[in-house]
């Protein structure tokens, strides 16, 4: 039965030749001009169905189409996935990503992102709609039907059902707190996420024990896992000679954040039930995942996926490119402003497209029972001050003028550091990576510059301090667009 | 400020010279002949004080007696101690010490410990007082007052206001649930294990950080941490040179329970809060402890520390020495019945005499400001074989004939391994351990002899398997002795 999910990946699934299909993404030709200047979208391409022009946002799209064509059968040993975390940022593209293949999907998510964003009066630049209109709107575009199961899985209880009804081939684990920040606001958020992560993972281990043994748990890691070592980062375990003797162990691990270090916590507690259960999983540990489209949140305005550039939810490149697009500098942490080696704050990206399909991939080769597998899930490497210059070269083209600002870095981290990390386990199971290309950039900038009316730039600037926290529950006044 | 405490290790605070109080330990010459069959105590000594020849749970009395002399001064830089579970195995044991050696001390604990005994059926074979009690015979017998804060630190104002009102110099933190298997009885305990361990633990640093910033954490931690990897284990970190570069890395972890694991995720929270925060904290990797004597918990009958021999808070060699003395064969785990190397299940160990020591020295020699240090807490290493035979010849000596059962082992570990753990650090702050001597092993064997009456055969025998845990909440019957 192990391995017999490999077909899936390894076989041509993708038929070329057709055309892609244009979703709601030509918008970007009206977007928001007053913002721009003068824009001469010069990188611009023909649609292969309309013969219309539009901007760079659709130059990959023939390498795209790849992924809309139905794919090949999908094993019946891991065709039901449930995706904890489905309705987050990178669940909702995976959710939909597996249903499009062929993957029978469940999401199950308690939807307290979405409380996070009301309570911090924090919002995704991009309007979604709620998971019943998606999940409706989804049905209608694509003729399938995801599964929805609303609830903590913290609640053991609820977990259960989720399991006895589903039965899932595995499980795509995204149901975390997934910000540093947020951790770091003060003490209950800190303990929340760890409480919440560790214990909603050891509920899913037990869940997988009791109700599903042979189900492959893909759990979402982070890279930030590995802190910055001055040694090469190996993936998950590293071989070591020491007095004489050598033995390959866990590779040493330096989180610098209560939400890494939950993450940190879950692999440790992850092996351990490989080895004393034989419980199989892979632990995905991801980079800095950017972008918001992949081609099924691009089919239906009502599929969008959530684009988050405040300073708890937002990432460095897409807030970047939300900075540019509004005319804002661009705020690099720490020494980040200064010209600095390739050393500087690297650390390793992947677009959102490639998250879905490593994924896949994790799941289509699963690991063997017992099996402790970990993946380094990110495609390139960059510095800040190499993400800021490919984006100020992005705006220009765009007729944008971005600026850089240097401003305190709000973590405790190592701003200057040996950065070398392994990601070959993917890429030998097929991932062909999309590389950070000007045009990505443009269609982040152009997403950016459709809804910039949503921006509240009150919410760019870190508003929490990794030095600073407190144990007092910190009141927050939301901000005032 | 730093190091100022120093003095009080360093210099030769045992005025020698001194004879020893006997205290209430002279009870083993009375102790139940009837399972002894002939006892003669061959290795009797003469006690200095009162010319009588007693048993050689004495043997080690000249040597004890440095620790019932006045201390040196202990310096005011570490002088307010807080031992969070003071009520506890290890904890009472340090409280009493410390109180003894000058500290001012104040006990937290929430006195869960013995809940559970009460909910499981398992209980000390030694008849504990109240630690209302305790505390009170400790001021008749010592003049020396222990401030006492009974609560959950998991509750954050509970602790906040036991820093607000003690102001420690240190916080020793035993008061975590520290039994493996425990934390395998099922889903439920698996998860208060670690919420339990890791949320005091991070309460406990959110409180260094707000009211004592310049207290020093020492927090126990143990071996069991680092697993049984196949090359020599240091003391929390290893130099690795790999592809050209070197560094010097926190050492890998490889837990095997979920209590174990919950140390693991303590010791990276804590990493990470010396460098963010600039917390000192040294973490102390203990070995398996062994015995029940103390001087302090000498001095009276009301004082006497707890010993447990059940399957589920027993650990080896206390429990080896409760069978031998009632004529039970030694349940050794897994192959170990069977003749086998030394390097069979080996573990490190110490004498509980040993862990009051190396807490003192800890706090004598604080760590530096924003200095995560690990300290590999054990004195010998021994197989589970070894531990056997030393128990046998004991009894021998003791006219007791001592049989082997190798039982099924629980747990998911490996048998047969390599096992090599540095522990130089507290050797070189100046410990002098007292040694697995036959003369301890009478003593563990004379104190199970006196309280022979009190033991329930049946709790003996492990009955929780790391293989079996299930989700249900286990219902416990209780086990009538």
């Amino acid at each position: 039965m192990i391995g017999s999910c490999a077909f899936a990946a390894t076989a041509p699934r993708f038929a070329s030749g057709k055309t892609p299909a244009l979703g709601f993404a030509d918008f970007t030709r009206n977007a928001a001009p007053s913002l721009l200047g003068s824009r001469t979208p010069r990188n611009g391409a023909l649609s292969a169905r309309t013969g219309k022009r539009f901007l760079p946002i659709r130059a990959t799209a023939v390498k795209e189409a790849r992924n809309r064509d139905p794919p090949a059968a999908v094993s019946p040993d891991c065709r039901k996935v449930m995706v904890i975390g489905g309705d987050g940022y990178c669940g909702w593209a995976t959710a939909l990503h597996l249903s499009k293949q062929g993957y029978e999907v469940a999401i199950v998510d308690s939807l307290v992102r979405r409380l996070f964003d009301e309570q911090l009066g924090t919002y995704t630049l991009t309007p979604i709609a709620s998971i019943q209109e998606r999940l409706k709107k989804w049905k209608e575009k694509s003729g399938k039907t995801i599964d929805l199961f609303v609830g903590d899985i913290c609640e053991f209880q609820f977990l259960e059902s989720c399991f006895k009804s589903f039965e899932p081939n595995a499980v795509v684990h995204f149901g975390e707190q997934r910000s540093a920040p947020y951790s770091m606001i003060d003490r209950s958020r800190a303990v929340y996420t760890q409480h919440n992560n560790i214990v909603g993972t050891i509920n899913v281990l037990f869940a997988i024990k009791e109700f599903s043994p042979e189900c492959h748990l893909v759990k979402l890691g982070t890279m930030g896992e590995y802190g910055t070592p001055n040694i090469d980062i190996e993936e998950g375990f590293i071989t070591i000679t020491h007095n004489g003797r050598t033995d390959t162990l866990p590779y040493p691990k330096q989180a610098s954040s209560f939400y890494h270090l939950s993450k940190v916590h879950d692999s440790h507690n992850i092996a351990f039930t490989c080895k004393a259960w034989g419980v199989r999983a892979t632990d995905l540990n991801q980079g800095v995942v950017y972008g918001t489209f992949t081609p099924e949140t691009q089919e239906d305005e009502a599929l969008i996926n959530r684009l988050d550039y405040d300073g708890i939810f937002g990432t460095a490149l897409n807030r970047f490119c939300v900075q540019a697009a509004i005319g804002h500098p661009l705020t690099v942490y720490g020494k980040g402003g200064q010209a600095r080696t390739l050393e500087f704050s690297t650390r390793g990206y992947l677009d959102i497209r490639d998250t879905v399909r490593c994924v896949e991939l994790a799941i289509a080769n699963p690991a063997k029972l017992g099996e402790f597998r970990v993946f380094n899930q990110f495609t390139e490497q960059f510095s800040v001050n190499e993400l800021a210059k490919l984006v100020t070269k992005a705006g220009e083209k765009l007729g944008i003028e971005v600026k850089t600002q240097s401003v305190p870095n709000p973590r405790v981290e190592a701003e200057e550091h040996y950065y070398n990390a392994k990601h070959t386990k993917l890429m030998e199971l097929g991932l062909e990576p999309h590389f950070l290309s000007e045009g990505l950039l443009d269609s982040l900038l152009n997403v950016a510059i459709k809804y910039a009316a949503r921006i509240n730039t009150s919410l760019i600037m870190p508003d929490v301090s990794w030095k600073k926290i407190g144990v007092t529950p910190r009141t927050l006044v939301s901000k005032q667009p």
